[in-house]
């Protein structure tokens, strides 16, 4: 819809600050908004308030850079995680994703990005220095690297490495290879090279 | 993401208003959701506002039941609009897609809908007995009716016919045929059907 007229300012501004989230276009952004006036004021209230408390409330826990409500959030406060071991990585849906495997008991260490010179992040921007000194400071025993299979994701598990090399912690990283359930003649050739070279022991 | 454990609160309550939208699901709206933290301040309470505002101060004009801001469209109260003209069209988008089209010059009626049994909207939940009541106490000598050419749309074609007989009101409905720029051969038989039907003499 080039230069569309809006009957109403109100709808032309509500449509352009939805319109301005990623991955909507006007026209989603105008089909959403007319949504919202056909439903109950106290639900876009909520939806308005909860948006604004997100910003202006949130917090990030001051040991693992996680989101969270508190000073401190509820898996590095958990007596019950192993604090020995901290998996590094990108985000907030990295946490959520490994947290939905059941099977990591340890801390996190979310960097808040990856290194990425074409958008312009580099390590002062992560927590990479907190990281550091987290390691130096606490009794870290092993670092686990989970950041995504990607070029961007390679250098910053290699900067990682160098910089914890003095602190003598044992620095790992998540498994790559075929995933579960894919068929193998489907699967991309770097993959697929990567999972022959770094065959490991059968174990029946 | 089933039974995700969103490490916040504040988070997981933006999501949740945010995943009552249509057609955004709780990954995307937990993406957009951290999308907005990484943005400004102003930029949040931008959008949040406009929302509120929209819902809650837009208003609908008293002739055609277009969305406005005052108690009067802009088109309603235009007068270059031929307003012997009225073009019966089912939403504001609907609106905004005559208009960028520049072939009108008339006014609109908003009838906020179709009939819809599946749905549960019949003739009064719609704008049809002011539609009649304005083309019997208005000089109106065309009602032009421009609803989507599916069974609803006909069925509320037919239903504003029968109610707009006894005015003696012109009633018109735009013209169905194959789409400009759409290759025969792909134009489904309904359409193409039609349009044999309904052929007009070639205007050279």
């Amino acid at each position: 819809m080039p230069q569309a007229q809006y009957p109403s300012e109100l709808l032309q501004r509500a449509v352009n600050e939805v319109s301005r989230l990623p991955g909507i276009g006007s026209k989603s952004a105008l089909r959403l908004v007319l949504h919202l006036l056909r439903q109950d004021k106290m639900q876009v209230e909520a939806l308005s308030e909860s948006l604004l408390r997100v910003r202006n409330d949130i917090r990030y826990c001051s040991v693992c850079h996680n989101i969270c409500d508190t000073e401190k959030c509820s898996i590095c406060s958990n007596p019950n995680r192993d604090a020995k071991t901290v998996c590094v990585v990108e985000n907030v849906q990295d946490v959520m994703a490994i947290e939905a495997t059941l099977q990591f008991r340890g801390l996190y260490h979310v960097l808040g990005g990856v290194i990425s010179p074409m958008d312009g992040t580099g390590p002062a921007d992560l927590e990479i220095a907190s990281l550091v000194e987290r390691v130096s400071t606490q009794e870290v025993e092993e670092v686990i690297l989970a950041l995504s299979p990607t070029m961007e994701g390679d250098t910053t598990n290699y900067y990682i490495y160098r910089k914890l090399q003095d602190t003598g912690v044992k620095v790992t990283v998540i498994a790559r290879g075929v995933a579960q359930n894919d068929e193998l003649q489907y699967t991309d050739e770097a993959t697929l090279g990567r999972a022959l070279v770094g065959r490991v022991p059968f174990r029946g």
